[in-house]
C-alpha cells in the first residue's frame, strides 16, 4: 500500500489527493482523483500543475488506476498514452510515464508499479534538495532575488526548484524575494506569495511589467526561476514572461538563472525552436478565469496567449541542475 | 458660454462633463463635475485620465468654477495650485494651469477665463493632428505595431498621440495593433481596445509579459506609445511597462517611438532623475481594483506599484511631436 504526504499531494489507503491550486490561496481544499480522466481534466485546468508535480501525480494515478482495475497491459499502455497527452510542453510527464511503461513492461504487477511511482515521488523529493544545493553555493550573497511564475512545493513534491533555492537560502542569510505576478494565471500573486508566506520569506509582489524599472534602480541582484523543459542546447520553455526577464538582466547586467532537474532536459529536442508551444484559452488574457474569478474586463477580441516562451541559451549564466551547476551547454547525456 | 464637444469631454451649458473611464468598455457613463474637489478626487480614482486630457479637463473647471464662485484672484490661484497637486507626474496639468493663472493675472475676469480655457481645448485638437501626421510619415510601411497604455480620445479631446498616429495611419495602409493589457489598470486591455473597436483598427490583445516572445517571433515592426513627462535630455516618464519595452525594442533591433505634444516636455527637468514618480495603492497589485471590479487575488502583502517608470534617451528612436520628429535630444525650446 503506497502511502505518500507532500505539501500538495497525498495518497492515502489508495486515493490520489491533490491540494487544489485553483483555490489558493484563499481557500485549502483537496481533490480525491477519481480516475485518470478526472486527472487529466485537473491538468487541463491548472488545478494540479508545476511539470514536476504533474509527472509525480501522472505516475502516481497511472499505478492506482492499474491496481483498481487491473487492466492489460495494452490498456495500462493507452491509459499512459492519455495522461501524456494532457500537457505537450511538460517533458517531466513524458520522462515519468516512460519509467512506468518500461517498469510495466519488465514486470506488470500492482505491486510493482506502485513500487515504481513511489520510488519516482521520492527521487522528485532528492532531486529537489540537490538542487537547492547547487543553487544555494551559486547564489550565496545575493540578497535580493527575483522570481517567476511558482516553482516550490506547489510545483513538485519537495522543497521545489527555484523556490527551493530561496528556501535554503533564506536559512543562511538575509533574503528578499520580488515576486512576479505571472500573468494571466497569476501563479506568482496566488501560488508563490502562498508559498513564500508559509516559509517565512520576506517578499514584494509586483506586476510582470515593473521587474525592468525595478533592476533600473539596482533592486534585483538576480533572477531565478524554473524551467518545463530544457533544449540540449540549453534553449528552454518556461511560463510566458521568462524571454522578458532574461532580456533584461541582459540588459542590465543581471545573472539570470534557471533550476530545474535535469530530467526537464529533452534529448530529443537540440533547439527551442522544436518545443512546441500551447496556445491558451482567450478568454484568459480578456480577463481573469482562476480559482472562484470569473470576470472578463476587456471586451471579446483576438488575443496572444502562449503558456510557454522560449528563452535561448545565451541569455542564461548557469542551469542549476541536481547534479551540477552548467554554466554553458550542451549538457552532458551521463 | 462655452460649448465643447469631445469623445470623453463635454462642456453643455456651463457643465464640465466627463466619461468615467473607470466604467468602460462595458458601460459608457458620463460624470457631471460639480467642483474641483469633485474633479481631483475623479483624477486620483482614474476616472479621467491621460496627461493631456487631464491638464485640458484641470483647466475648463477651473474656469467654469471661477464662473459659478466668481472669487477673489488669490481664491482662483489657491483652487489652481490644488489642482495642480492631484497628480504631480503629469507636465501637462501644470502647464495647463500656468496658462491659466497667467490669464487671471492679466485679466482676471471670467470670459476671459473660460475663452483660455477652450483655446487649451481647441489646440490639444490640433496638437493631436499634428502629432498624427508627423508620426504617419515616421510609420509609414510598418504594419504591426505594438502599444501601451493608451494614447487616444480617451486621453486627449483630440484623435490621442500615438493612437492618433494609429488612426491616420490605419486610413492609409493595412494596419494590425498589439495591445499590452497594461496592469495594474489595465488601460491597455480596457481602453485602447475599446477606441480600436470603435476606429475599426484590428487588434490582439495580450498580457504585458508577451511582448518578448510575440517580437521573437518576429511579429512587432514598432512600438509606439505616449508620454506623461520628458525631460529635456530626453528621458520620459510614462505608464509603468514603458522602460520594459524600450529594452526588449534594443535587444530585438526594433524602433522605439515616443508620440506626444511638445507641452509634455519639461524644461525643468534635465534629465529623467528628476521626475517625481507616484507609489499607487497596494491594492492594485493584490488584484484588480478598476471599473466595477474589487477582488484580491494574493493575500495581503508588500508591493512594488510606481504609476510610471523612466525611459533613458538611448533606448528611443524618436520623439513624435506636434512640431516635428526628433532624433535626439536635448530639445530645442523654440
Amino acid at each position: 500500500m503506497l502511502n505518500l504526504d507532500a505539501f500538495s499531494l497525498k495518497v492515502k489507503q489508495g486515493q490520489l489527493l491533490l491540494l487544489d491550486q485553483q483555490k489558493l490561496p484563499h481557500k485549502e481544499e483537496w481533490i480525491a482523483i477519481e480516475n485518470e480522466a478526472h486527472f487529466i481534466q485537473c491538468v487541463k485546468d491548472l488545478k494540479v500543475r508545476g511539470a514536476p508535480l504533474i509527472g509525480v501525480s501522472a505516475a502516481i494515478c497511472l499505478a492506482l488506476e492499474q491496481s483498481k482495475k487491473l487492466s492489460s497491459i495494452d490498456e495500462f499502455l493507452a491509459m499512459s498514452e492519455r495522461l501524456r497527452r494532457s500537457r505537450p510542453t511538460a517533458v517531466n510527464l513524458m520522462n515519468a510515464l516512460d519509467r512506468m511503461n518500461s517498469a510495466a513492461k519488465e514486470n506488470f504487477s500492482t505491486n510493482s508499479l506502485l513500487e515504481k511511482a513511489g520510488e519516482i515521488f521520492f527521487e522528485d523529493q532528492e532531486l529537489c534538495q540537490r538542487i537547492g544545493k547547487n543553487g544555494l553555493e551559486e547564489l550565496k550573497g545575493r540578497k535580493h532575488i527575483l522570481t517567476h511564475c511558482n516553482t516550490g512545493s506547489l510545483a513538485t513534491v519537495g522543497i521545489g526548484t527555484a523556490i527551493g533555492v530561496l528556501n535554503l537560502l533564506s536559512k543562511q542569510q538575509e533574503l528578499h524575494v520580488y515576486v512576479d505576478e505571472t500573468r494571466p494565471l497569476l501563479q506568482g500573486a496566488r501560488l508563490t506569495s502562498y508559498e513564500l508566506e508559509k516559509l517565512k520569506i520576506p517578499f514584494t509582489l509586483l506586476t510582470d511589467s515593473m521587474a525592468a524599472f525595478l533592476m533600473a534602480q539596482s533592486k534585483v541582484d538576480a533572477v531565478l526561476l524554473g524551467a518545463d523543459r530544457i533544449a540540449t542546447n540549453g534553449d528552454f520553455a518556461n511560463k510566458i514572461g521568462t524571454l522578458n526577464l532574461a532580456i533584461l538582466c541582459k540588459h542590465f547586467s543581471i545573472p539570470f538563472y534557471v533550476a530545474a532537474p535535469r530530467t526537464t532536459i529533452d534529448f530529443h529536442c537540440l533547439t527551442g525552436a522544436q518545443i512546441p508551444i500551447e496556445q491558451r484559452d482567450a478568454r484568459e488574457v480578456l480577463g481573469v478565469h482562476v480559482a472562484e474569478y470569473n470576470l472578463q474586463w476587456a471586451r471579446e477580441s483576438q488575443v496572444f496567449n502562449p503558456s510557454f516562451d522560449i528563452c535561448p541559451a545565451e541569455l542564461v549564466t548557469a542551469w542549476i541542475f541536481d547534479d551540477k551547476v552548467y554554466r554553458k551547454a550542451p549538457f552532458d547525456r551521463i
